[in-house]
């Protein structure tokens, strides 16, 4: 008797899926990196830090449940971008990034990045087709959350903390959070920052960059 | 042809066992809420800010993906908890509490408070059995999550704003999220708080006290 779940049935088709979009990405020469936080880690504000910075060209795909806020938002930081409202959905899946794709402007683009629903856990069990993944958390999440949320964690090549400017006014526990990513994420590189301050994003894309090559 | 989504099955066995979890709260005299929000945006601190009143008799049941570091923080506060952990899944459901509720202590208690597993979506589909809900959202997440992620606002009593004593340090606009609230939620009672300082919280505890009556 061959049982297979509803769940591994989506995630299989899922994976043929992100095949595929991995695949177009790679003919186009286009490096794609799938961000994944909770809502209000600073997803948005980090790739309206890349915009700013005129260091690399890239284009964006934006998830959210409702709204294209996010979208308008990287329009007024001058982004190529589209929206995926996803009715809901808790996270993106490989379908809806191959049905945006032919809506995106990759022309003379080197990377696209996937702004991903804010959830810390289902966003973790899809791939997109992506090359990289990046978790961004915020200070003031707290500094427990590699521990209890793993997942996302785990399957990142970077951890960005965002926030550092508000270090003094809260309580965060620093060395907790390293230990934390030692445990459950030893090989991912952390980079400390403030989207508000436009601290720390230098370092940021000098991996990104050097993750192309 | 009737067809039944995956979906509406699972959410149909739900809504069974939450309505068995009503009749036998009710029967105990026990009102339970059930507490939704981000991971990090202040659930656990805000039981923890009601352990101190000494005003309310209350029992907790804490949900996480991993860990039992909650459950712990509540024992350390003085509070009868048990710790349900998902092993990854992003929501409690009714049956998850339904196995808890033997080891949990209700006696005495005229309150179950249910901290949700940190997720501002998928939580929001799930009843628990529960009298009210209480969604905790942070400033720091941002004014323009009750647009962006309806539905566990749109399901809320209450709607708790926490840490805004950070606001002199973030750019949260008041104004945004005032009107997401009448947007989405127009009935649901707002309290500003910061479960750090302590403020706000008598105004909170009146509330749960009245829902009671």
């Amino acid at each position: 008797m061959k049982v297979i779940t509803v769940r591994e049935k989506i995630l299989k088709a899922n994976s043929q899926a992100a095949r595929e979009n991995r695949a177009r990405f790679s003919r186009k020469r286009i490096f794609v990196i799938n961000i994944l936080g909770s809502p209000g880690a600073g997803k948005t504000s980090l790739l309206e830090q890349f915009a700013k910075s005129g260091k690399i060209q890239f284009a964006v795909m934006e998830g959210d449940p409702e709204t294209a806020m996010d979208a308008e938002r990287m329009e007024r930081a001058g982004a190529s971008v589209v929206q995926i409202i996803t009715k809901g959905s808790c996270h993106l899946d490989a379908n809806m990034v191959q049905a945006a794709l032919p809506r995106s402007d990759l022309d003379g683009k080197d990377f696209l990045f996937v702004e991903n629903v804010g959830n810390l856990l289902c966003p973790a069990s899809f791939d997109l087709g992506e090359h990289r993944r990046m978790v961004v958390l915020s200070t003031t999440e707290g500094a427990d959350k590699p521990f209890k949320y793993p997942a996302a964690f785990k399957t990142a090549q970077a951890v960005v903390l965002n926030k550092i400017d508000l270090i003094p006014y809260i309580d965060f526990d620093m060395d907790l959070f390293t230990r934390g990513i030692e445990q459950v994420s030893p090989k991912a590189k952390v980079f400390p920052v403030s989207c508000r301050l436009g601290e720390g994003i230098d370092e940021l894309i000098d991996w990104i960059e050097g993750m192309k090559k």
